[in-house]
């Protein structure tokens, strides 16, 4: 099984490590628009070739794992170059515009939407990790659009490292996980800024940052290559959290000049159920 | 040495069980208005013996780890009530109230500000945990108004505990800790009620939710009767960080609406530096 990996970082990185140890077979062939990302995946060892996009008519399965306006860019390209036998999947953080980009393409059939809710702050080859995907859930969109047979082989991938399969519609897709995962990043983004902005000129400032100000801020540390074509891609759905947020934002903070703290303590109290909805997530 | 916890939760408890650990003639007495959660203290060992403020006047050190609106309070009695030889100091998360409000107590010398940067999402004392306070900061504040030979007790728990000492004045403390400690908590709040918000009709929709949520959100598991007093005790500083920061998220939000997405990549990009920052707080 031949099996190339457009984007040889940290998501594309760790699909290689766990199919290299899942299948036997499979030969592991890196695409990259960084040289420097290509020898480094070389020298880590989870790519045995490093190649083109080219070579990709020689491919059983494609995933492209690079952000999602390059993804937009490429994927019909790869779908015109690709046999019919072969998946093409990508694991993007955005469904709707990429879904629709191929909608009459006539290698549609070959395609699969997925999403692996997977990752962490880091990015690059170095930051690739065996078994990120196991236990996490993996969001395929319009499956129905995929030819069977080569849906039964991305089940095989997903199931073998370990992913739970969530079906859902692509404006679904995007408009969720702007609040589970997109407005997150905002939060903390601008979370880190504030702090940065204010103690500026005085750094060790940050002696007094406890570990809970570290979990808030955590997501400040994620790539801007990926995520600003995610916010991009996700506008509409993304502005609408922020709205929301910041109107529950103001909202707190005009409880507090009105000395209304019986509600923020109802408001703390009534979030606090976050706790059940957070077990079995991390 | 006789040493007093008022208040046998997260706080309180872990002083107790590191206390015990650390100093072989301790003697640990606890007090806390909930009769259940003393009988709990008791059942986990980290108290020897059920007591009140009747018997501080036995008291060597006494510790008070109650909600900061609570500790302002009774500080002034238990002082009042306390020998010339012992120390008393607090935990608490805002300290410009608490030290003006005993700034001219007859007392003033056996008290010492204390502000151990440390804890986790949960509370009571089941949630009291060993090795707590180790490498963490504890912020002290007017050290000065402390009898010496109290300050050296203070420092020799403190040390045993393997904590790192910040000296710091009470309005500056409160200024900052708003900024890396309680703006992260009602973001994190914020965020929470903003998904619960959204989602509620649609619970599985968490099923999206990856580890990066979950981190973010994890402040909003916190104690709503710990952290409302903190709220208003430090009421200006915190509308102030509410301030800058809803300012922040508005301004992303309209860099968004106009497409500036080369701005947005900048924003994120500067906020990265938040790695370097980070480094050695978790």
């Amino acid at each position: 099984m031949k099996v190339f990996i457009i984007g040889v970082g940290l998501i594309g990185g760790s699909f290689a490590i766990d199919i290299k140890a899942a299948f036997n077979e499979a030969e592991i062939y890196g695409v990259d628009i960084s040289a420097q990302y290509l020898d480094k995946a070389m020298s880590l060892g989870f790519i045995d070739k490093k190649s083109s996009l080219d070579d990709i008519y020689k491919a059983d399965v494609v995933i492209v794992a690079i952000p999602v306006d390059a993804t937009v860019k490429i994927l019909a390209e790869i779908l015109n170059q690709v046999t019919d036998e072969c998946l093409v999947f990508d694991v993007g953080s955005t469904k709707e515009k990429l879904c629709s980009s191929i909608r009459n393409h006539p290698k549609r059939r070959n395609y699969l939407a997925a999403h692996p809710i997977a990752g962490t702050e880091y990015s690059g080859p170095q930051a690739a990790i065996a078994n990120l995907y196991r236990g996490k859930t993996n969001i395929i969109c319009e499956v129905e659009k995929t030819a069977f047979k080569l849906q039964e082989r991305g089940m095989e991938i997903f199931t073998r490292l370990g992913m739970r399969i969530r079906y859902m519609d692509p404006a679904s897709h995007d408009k969720h996980i702007a609040y589970v995962s997109h407005l997150s990043h905002i939060s903390s983004f601008m979370l880190g800024k504030t702090v940065i902005e204010k103690e500026k000129n005085e750094r060790d400032i940050f002696d007094m940052a406890g570990s809970g100000f570290a979990s808030t801020v955590r997501l400040a540390k994620s790539s801007p290559a990926m995520w600003t074509p995610i916010f991009k891609d996700n506008k509409k759905n993304v502005i609408e959290t922020l709205e929301e947020y910041i109107a529950n934002l103001t909202q707190f903070k005009e409880l507090m000049k009105n000395d209304n703290f019986e509600k923020i303590h109802k408001e703390m109290e009534d979030t606090n159920h976050i706790k059940t909805i957070l077990k079995g997530i991390v």
